[in-house]
């Protein structure tokens, strides 16, 4: 095979979930049919990876200093919603009717693998909520052990700066059905019950 | 979300089998992990979509005049495979001990598709018949209505030239089970039939 073909099919397995087989499959592809489009893919995939930082604001992917969901003025000022990463900003984006600010914090607290207050911009979060506009922290980091650790540490920010937190219900997902659920998402649920009017 | 990143992953969607959620899940994975790499994806893809053309010889992908495997003198020179694509040919490289030549159709006759003997360089490869080198001239096209009729094509230019043609066998696969065999194959098994000793 021509070496120019091997060195795609391996360069194309840096994405995620690319085998050896889809990489091939990848490579023809965009030779047989979609040079254009393979071309365009090249240059964007270029700029990206050199020019998207991050909001000095919300810490989200951005290629200005200030996103463009920061600097929207017809968004609720009052609300700041804290997420690990750019994936769940962008997930609750599209699933909810959100209409707030954000803070990503790019990780979780996790001092063994050197994430600690510093790197994951609680100074800045903290003046965040210095500036007095934001009533009501939302928290949705994860409900993994170090998601929750991560809660509790952002709902003491939160208070200290007389700011309300709040965390995202865990339970039973909808349409899920209770002998699938696992042990501790259902013992928390069971325990969280709510009395219907 | 930034311009440049929803143009990331608008971009990534020529790639196939990829849809808008793994698009997505492949730029955050490459802006958050992985940027070296991506760079390095970046510039491969568009060295390999500008350089690889095909082979004079057998019209494989190469970035070469005469691709390697044309190159190679250690290959059997007598006999000559002859697929439909590039794909075709790695497929057979990989799954079979088969150390001869190979010519790629790029295509296979179709007339309405506006493909026919000249598109698929079927001049030329009367030519490499002329040369008076091969003996055998394995048809593995595939076993579609319009493959079939390729092959009926090849084997008339085979006979033409005195080279022996010869047709990849078809039918149950191994492993497969008769009940879940396609009928169309399971006729062509069975009229198939040879006797054992
Ligand atoms: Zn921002
Ligand atoms: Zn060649």
């Amino acid at each position: 095979m021509s070496k120019l073909l091997s060195d795609l099919i391996e360069a194309l397995r840096c994405l995620p979930g690319v085998g050896n087989k889809s990489a091939q499959r990848m490579a023809f592809h965009l030779l047989e049919r979609e040079r254009e489009r393979g071309l365009k893919l090249a240059s964007t995939l270029e700029q990206a990876m050199r020019r998207i930082g991050h909001c000095s604001r919300c810490r989200n992917f951005s290629e200005e200093s200030v996103c463009a969901l920061c600097a929207n003025s017809s968004r609720d000022r009052q609300a700041l919603c804290v997420v690990e990463s750019p994936t769940d900003l962008a997930a609750i984006e599209q699933a909810t009717g959100y209409r707030g600010q954000y803070f990503v914090l790019l990780g979780r607290l996790s001092p063994l693998d050197g994430l600690g207050p510093e790197e994951l911009g609680l100074a800045q979060l903290s003046e965040r909520l210095a500036e007095g506009e934001i009533e009501e922290m939302i928290i949705a980091t994860n409900p993994t052990v170090e998601g929750e650790a991560t809660a509790h540490y952002l709902a003491q920010l939160a208070h200290a700066a007389g700011v309300r937190p709040s965390r995202l219900a865990h339970g039973v997902p909808l349409g899920g059905e209770l002998e699938y659920v696992d042990r501790s998402t259902l013992a928390h649920a069971f325990g969280s019950r709510h009395t219907l009017s």
